[in-house]
């Protein structure tokens, strides 16, 4: 199974691609797609979706998996999380993948057995978990392969699912 | 002139399509693109898409015309706004064509001539500056159309363009 985590902003949006057999996870690809603020949002809206389409029609991930928003955050910085989260997901949808989301709670439990883990732990585990040599910046690449392990771990579960986990 | 007025929502999102020629405004086309929350929300999102794709295509608007949003709107809203509107603005992108925004308070001003107009004054011009016979039900609607016609009033002061007003 592949998955295609996602960590979306319209500024900097961060992606990882891993393979899953049985217990044992393989990053594919990761990076962050970004966009210059001197653009028009539309446009940057437009090489945002561009990148997804391409990234799935390559590499035909199983599923999609993007972290549940952090609503303290406020109002403007939700809306232009949701304009890259809504172009990340239509490419998604556009190709009939199914896409689950997870809250930053599940991610931190999944990843370090522990709700409340430290950011660094987090970025540990996910460097520890696909074998990585070299430390993966911006954090943003650390977040979305994070909710994509969260997904090879939990995914199968399917008391998720019947709680409609799914978006 | 064509514009694509815009009021973007993952439940309901009104459109409004309006033909400018000198002061006379003609309304071309209206209505909304509803999505039923029993879907996954990258579905809701690709039919809010196709739907503006095929509106684009088919009418080939100059300009579209969305409203900012408005920031003391809580962050979970403005998310689903984002979604809606990312999609939206993509398909404006697609096509090249340019994206426009105004504030609440500018679409206000350029339809009543007053800030802090009620909801019924602007529905009120709305209906008399398009001579529709009809009363506009829902409110998203209502909404598209203001913020198209506020591009056909002050669209051409370049004054506008040159304070960065376009997305």
């Amino acid at each position: 199974m592949i998955i295609l985590g996602i960590d979306p902003g319209t500024a900097v949006t961060g992606y990882g691609l891993i393979h899953v057999e049985g217990q044992r996870l393989r990053p594919v690809d990761y990076g962050v797609v970004r966009t210059s603020s001197e653009l028009p949002l539309a446009q940057r809206l437009s090489i945002i979706y561009t990148h997804f389409a391409q990234l799935i029609s390559s590499h035909r991930p199983d599923v999609v998996a993007v972290e549940e928003l952090f609503f303290s955050r406020n109002a403007r910085s939700a809306l232009a999380v949701g304009h890259a989260r809504g172009v990340a997901l239509l490419a998604a949808a556009q190709e009939g993948i199914p896409v689950v989301e997870y809250t930053p709670l599940q991610v931190k439990m999944a990843l370090t057995g522990h709700g409340r883990a430290a950011k660094e732990q987090v970025s540990y585990m996910v460097k520890l978990l696909l074998r990585l040599q070299e430390d993966i910046r911006p954090d943003d690449i650390t977040d979305a392969l994070a909710v994509a392990i969260t997904h090879a771990h939990v995914g199968p579960d399917l008391e998720l699912l019947a709680k409609g986990e799914i978006l």
